[in-house]
């Protein structure tokens, strides 16, 4: 290999140069393969037109990238949750269709042609709105990731859930687009005593939760699309309220109403659910904000290494509720040696954002974790360190460090190691 | 209203404060709304739970939001065009289910296990790789609009389509995850002689352009996620060419090999199509870039103002082939008076940018247009500018000034105006 070559094919960088040639090796051995030599089917026929499907869906050869429940977490299915698939995604953006569910009495099905959001209590006038007036404020495009609070809270108690799916999958990072909260609070006229707010659903468990009005006037929205098109019903069609950075919870959807109270409510779900209790039997409560928080999504137990020794594609992803993710680090080697990920892609406000490590894998075990650094300075902490400072009574706020175990044969496993 | 609160309702400036008041009568007026204060069918029932839909899909109330053809423009289905709802969406991203399609010869459908791409001509070492083995380089994440250069071409001889899903609907903006081409050919050993590309579709049209090494190694994407998931079979999926900035028949789907070699191939997709016939007889050849472009979504022919008189929303997107869209100016008056919109949203190289202008509608009829500048300083020019200089031959690489004229009723229409 000639001075000149070499530099053009620096893609890999040091060791992983070598790992290019064994690429190479693989794709040479293929000269004479068939499927590349022979003329394929779909070379043969005139596929389907732009008639087939008016709205697109995915290939059927991608029928397994779908949304998953855990049967034995929770009671049925309308008061339950479903996974998105992490492992089977890229980039930062879910698309609408992988958004993973919560809902606390199913799907509710709101006509948008009778929809109305009230807003009422401390104000100046109580104002209704239809679709069509909200639509007449001015309109702001935000990308947020929206989690669960529960998301990883199995992991509490040790390693339970084998695949990032189900302990990490309950979030997904999508494109809003709505109106202020504050545009519409101050056509209302919040009276001097108006100091919190809240949001009400439509569906039939009526989800209410309080939010300080100083959220509520920074940056909540009250947003009717995600990724460009209209809500998806399990989304809150037509409109939900978006709250950045802080539980999907609080993310009230098939939003109806907003009262505005000078103290908060202490409803049933921020009481006996959506609090955090202590060894010592006391609850941490309001413990809105999502820590910053990480996970390796490939290779990971649903997603093992199928190719063999070789240059390979670590990734996952990392976020933060109180601002973006400069840095995320990794090890292969369960802490020993930690190396700095590679980001890729935009670096949002409240937002997913995606890491890559590259690297040779040697064949030998693997003891994969990733450490999130936020723009504030806070580091991912152990699940350890968590435990230490919270105890284990809790199912919210887990966002300690992940561990997948990689065997020689490149299946993983979710372990915890001390 | 006292001093304060016209401080706290300032979300809509100068006349809009009275805009505000408009929105906040008719608000008023439904404070004895059935549809607000009756408990609505949706509180009353458990609706659908997590296990109805795996892969979701949009609400019922939404089926109108498609890709649609135009039955006339094209001679039969699997060798045509649909159209993006533009003026249905919001943001900057194109949700997949709704990306316009474009085929030669239909829709392929490629087994991913069967899957290849070669890379052969003038280069040191054939290749021929699966999907694990692109997987296993280094990728990346960018979001890039796709336009068709016949996008707007009927309107090349006047206004001709009522919507702008038909006259600007042959655009979609995806963020991509794939690996870069320059990693691939660099793999391959690039021979000092290898000065072009030559990407081929698997579909049974062969779909072949030239591109020029210089692009190749720049910034093209050989990609295999589109919005996070597996590109869509109508996208080209496993694989397509991601050629950012350039017209969307170079983004070649279904790839399954690149040849290099030492000049263009001249093929059929680059002489007698994707070419501008110019008055002398004489064609335009190579015209790769896409200019600078923009269009007003909402109000237009397929979204009418429906609300009457007062505060309203004007939103458009913009894109440029070269960079990005640091300003776009509109008009509601056919050109009389230009006022500059507000960007919103990620402003990202060579993607959709979203644009908007909030003001106050008094009823009497509009002339819209829209006027993008892109990051080069380069400006959208009017229809005529564009005739004067290559004539009305061409069924490609519209990208003037499009004109809704709005009547009384809120109504819009495609007109041109001298």
């Amino acid at each position: 290999m000639s001075e000149a070559k070499s530099t053009r094919r620096g893609f890999l960088t040091g060791g992983a140069v070598a790992a290019g040639g064994a690429l190479l090796g693989a794709g040479a051995a293929r000269a004479g393969d068939p499927a590349i030599l022979e003329k394929q089917p779909w070379a043969q026929y005139l596929g389907e037109g732009v008639d087939a499907r008016p709205y697109g869906y995915p290939s059927p050869f991608e029928a397994h990238v779908v949304r998953r429940d855990v049967p034995w977490l929770t009671a049925d299915a309308v008061s339950s949750v479903n996974f998105t698939p992490l492992h089977e995604l890229d980039g930062i953006i879910t698309p609408n269709g992988l958004c993973f569910e919560r809902h606390h009495a199913g799907i509710a099905e709101v006509d948008p042609a009778e929809y109305r959001l009230m807003i009422n209590g401390l104000v100046d006038r109580s104002l209704v709105f239809t679709l069509s007036d909200l639509m007449r404020f001015p309109r702001v495009n935000r990308v947020h990731f929206l989690e669960c609070a529960a998301n990883s809270g199995m992991e509490w108690r040790g390693a339970q859930l084998n695949g990032c799916q189900f302990t990490h999958g309950m979030i997904h990072n999508v494109m809003y687009t709505g109106v202020r909260l504050s545009d519409l609070l101050n056509e209302a006229g919040v009276k001097t005593t108006g100091k919190w707010i809240l949001p009400e659903g439509a569906d039939a468990s009526a989800m209410t939760r309080s939010i300080p009005m100083e959220k509520a006037m920074e940056d909540c929205l009250v947003a009717f699309k995600m990724n460009g098109e209209a809500l998806r019903p399990e989304q809150g069609y037509p409109v939900r309220l978006v709250v950045p950075g802080w539980e999907g919870n609080m993310w009230v959807k098939w939003l109806r109403r907003i009262e505005v109270g000078d103290e908060p409510w202490h409803h049933r779900e921020e009481t006996s659910k959506y609090t955090d209790l202590l060894p010592n039997g006391k609850a941490r409560f309001f413990t809105w904000e999502m820590d910053a928080k990480s996970v390796i999504t490939n290779p990971s137990p649903q997603a093992p290494i199928t190719h063999g020794p070789g240059p390979m594609v670590l990734t996952g992803v990392a976020w933060s509720g109180r601002g973006t993710i400069p840095r995320v680090d990794v090890t292969l080697d369960g802490g020993a040696n930690w190396v700095e990920a590679r980001m890729d892609g935009p670096s949002l406000d409240k937002s997913m954002h995606r890491f890559y490590h590259d690297f040779v894998w040697d064949g030998r075990p693997l003891l994969l974790q990733s450490r999130a650094h936020d723009s504030t300075g806070y580091v991912q902490p152990t699940k350890d360190e968590l435990r230490k400072a919270r105890g284990e009574n809790s199912i919210y706020h887990n966002n300690g460090i992940q561990t997948w175990a990689v065997n020689e044969s490149g299946e993983a496993e979710n372990v915890e190691i001390s």
